[in-house]
């Protein structure tokens, strides 16, 4: 407990919030069989259906099975199939199958097995009277999927009234200036509701209606994300929930554009988070991460009368990285990002957080400056979202906002 | 509820546990007052201690403080101090005054407040007999900080007997062979205690001892860290919690020599994970993300006979990437990285998850061919922890894993 970030019952009350189903306690129990055993009885005596992640590992403080076996009064009982997909998978991983691994076989007798193609634990759901525990492997990237294949099927067919959604994206505007500006729209809402959240730089709003069909939910988010979007103008760059990112790779795929980058104080951030869109191959060339002075010169073409005479952070600099990196490259678009990221590097003129982010296309280069409060990861991250707004902006004809 | 990711309560259990403070129940509520009210008062039923993160902002559903009010019986008063701070980040950030921001100057009368340098609404501490609740913002960056500076103080006047910590990490073994590997350890703990648990592609085992003075405590630390590293030989890359990244940062300051980098698949992942160490300046001259053939060919001079024969993704490109990359950037080590992330443009022959990683040094250049598992994303933080750790190995004149 405390080791392990609990991304997993955040992502579940999102999904199972279009099945109707409202989280009503979310509890982290530490690896005590007595305090969880007493957690999940509670817990089912209170609520139809548990959910419990974790646990299901083959380490000696992996308990959830067995108190589930015994809060619903079931023997444990081995699964042959599960047991002969552990013997496979390891042999496929080359990996030696320890006898503590055989423990992921082991059920409360008469579950229903889920099979867990991204992990050796396999999940159940085991159901006593009216009442049902679902158990999960803690690793989101093997209970997403598990939840979403195996889960949301079997809650469905329990389940009546159904919730429809959709997310705005904002950048460039607090959550409490949204708030405000919506302030009418956020206090008489009822069907659809309005829900604001922030995340580093960005803000979301989440539409959501009740409904009996999709199609009737979508007809009822529709307008209100109409009359969203026309309140906040041009900082909407999503109304579907895709990331800044996506948006920029979307909008230089429509285009038949390629795009090159080359990153000082971001170091590589925004080249990745331009490769975490699938198939970015299509449009991104290549990112240069000159960190070092020589590395501007030398890949990029900066002048050194520009770092003699401005300084490696500079609008000057900016301006050179871009565009060098646009005529090295062949891309026709070409972002740069210099700044001062901490937390030591600061000075009076030039403090930490001060950072410029450049553009080059066709049509000459634009370069913005930004002063960012914040620690090194946060000044970093707001920096590729910057950069890749002024992409945005460019794409989209609108006027650049820094 | 559900969207935001929950890193507030694991970073505060730890943080709490060398206090000696045991965190029973962490509960997530959704933003109701009436359920929040409820768990707030069993909460404080059960515990002496109560803390509470996120709800002191300026939206409307953030109720917090509100809530411990009604529960203490006390009227909200405003603070002037808290007022005028407000008035001053406001104006310091250029950032137009609303009104909902003014809530966050009001807390239950006779609490005592905590500054929060690093956001707008500030946390506090309210008393009442021998129960008190900590109120703490909600995002990590503002928490954190708070958590450390302000809360810790107050705590340990209260707390009497204290844990030791050390982080032994280890690359290259999973958690289920680890604990194998130690099983009498961990079945015959009492004091220390070890607790194992799983990073992407990596394990940690925390080390943890009760102590009255922390001296005592780091004496029954330090032999139970020599046992695991001596089973476990040179996959532990550190005993003192450090990320691999820092490791190699450490070891080449040390050495005196330079890096830089060449990715392909990992996309600027493995150049980010360098510039995250704070003054990597010292030794990480630049990276390059030759995503396409045209920028292995033109940045690294890999030959266009090797990408016709072996392809981008081969043992080969993987060489001449590392090779090209310390011919020009003039660095002393240079790492490459090119493989297939997924999800398309996987083959038989080439399978997604195929990566290599190429390390080119004074001694000539070495390549380790990887077949990974996972989603895009997990392919790419492997991909640069193997870089990573190619690194390590060289530094350390330890063989070569993969």
């Amino acid at each position: 407990m405390g080791q392990v970030l609990n991304t997993d019952s955040q992502f579940m009350a999102q999904e199972l919030a279009p099945l109707g189903i409202n989280v009503y306690h979310m509890l982290t129990v530490g690896d005590n069989p007595g305090r969880l055993k007493e957690a999940i009885l509670k817990a089912l005596e209170r609520a139809d259906l548990v959910i419990l992640s974790g646990g299901l590992g083959p380490t000696g403080d992996d308990l959830t099975k067995k108190v589930v076996a015994d809060a619903f009064s079931l023997p444990m009982e081995r699964s042959k199939e599960a047991e002969k997909a552990l013997y496979e998978r390891f042999s496929a991983l080359g990996r030696e199958m320890t006898p503590n691994n055989l423990q992921q076989a082991d059920f409360p007798k008469g579950s229903l097995i889920l099979e867990n193609p991204n992990g050796t634990a396999p999940g159940c759901i085991t159901e006593s009277g009216s009442k049902a525990a679902i158990l999960l492997p803690g690793p989101p990237r093997e209970l997403f999927p598990m939840f979403k294949n195996k889960v949301i099927p079997y809650l469905e067919a329990k389940s009546g009234c159904r919730l429809f959604s959709r997310e705005v994206r904002i950048f460039g505007m607090g959550e409490s200036s949204v708030e405000y500006q919506l302030k009418d729209l956020i206090e008489n809402q009822d069907n659809p509701t309005i829900a604001p959240y922030a995340k580093v730089g960005e803000v979301t709003l989440r539409v959501t209606a009740r409904c009996e069909q999709l199609e009737e939910g979508a007809a009822l988010v529709a307008p209100v994300i109409n009359e969203i979007s026309e309140r906040l103008g041009d900082i909407v760059y999503s109304t579907e929930g895709v990331e800044l990112s996506g948006v920029c790779a979307a909008l230089l795929e429509k285009q038949d554009a390629t795009l090159a980058v080359a990153e000082s104080c971001s170091g590589g951030l925004l080249a990745s988070a331009l490769v975490d869109v699938p198939g970015s191959s299509a449009f991104f060339l290549e990112g240069a991460v000159t960190y070092s002075d020589a590395a501007k010169l030398r890949r990029l073409g900066v002048s050194p009368a520009t770092l003699r005479k401005y300084g490696a952070v500079s609008a000057e600099c900016a301006k050179e990285m871009a565009l060098g990196m646009r005529k090295t490259s062949g891309a026709d678009y070409a972002l740069s990002t210099t700044g001062i990221a901490g937390p030591a590097g600061g000075t009076k003129e030039k403090p930490v957080g001060l950072v410029f982010v450049g553009l080059a296309s066709s049509s000459g280069v634009y370069v913005g400056r930004l002063l960012l409060n914040g620690d090194r990861k946060r000044i970093r991250e707001i920096t590729v979202l910057n950069a890749l707004d002024l992409l945005r902006r460019e794409l989209m004809g609108f006027k650049q906002r820094v």
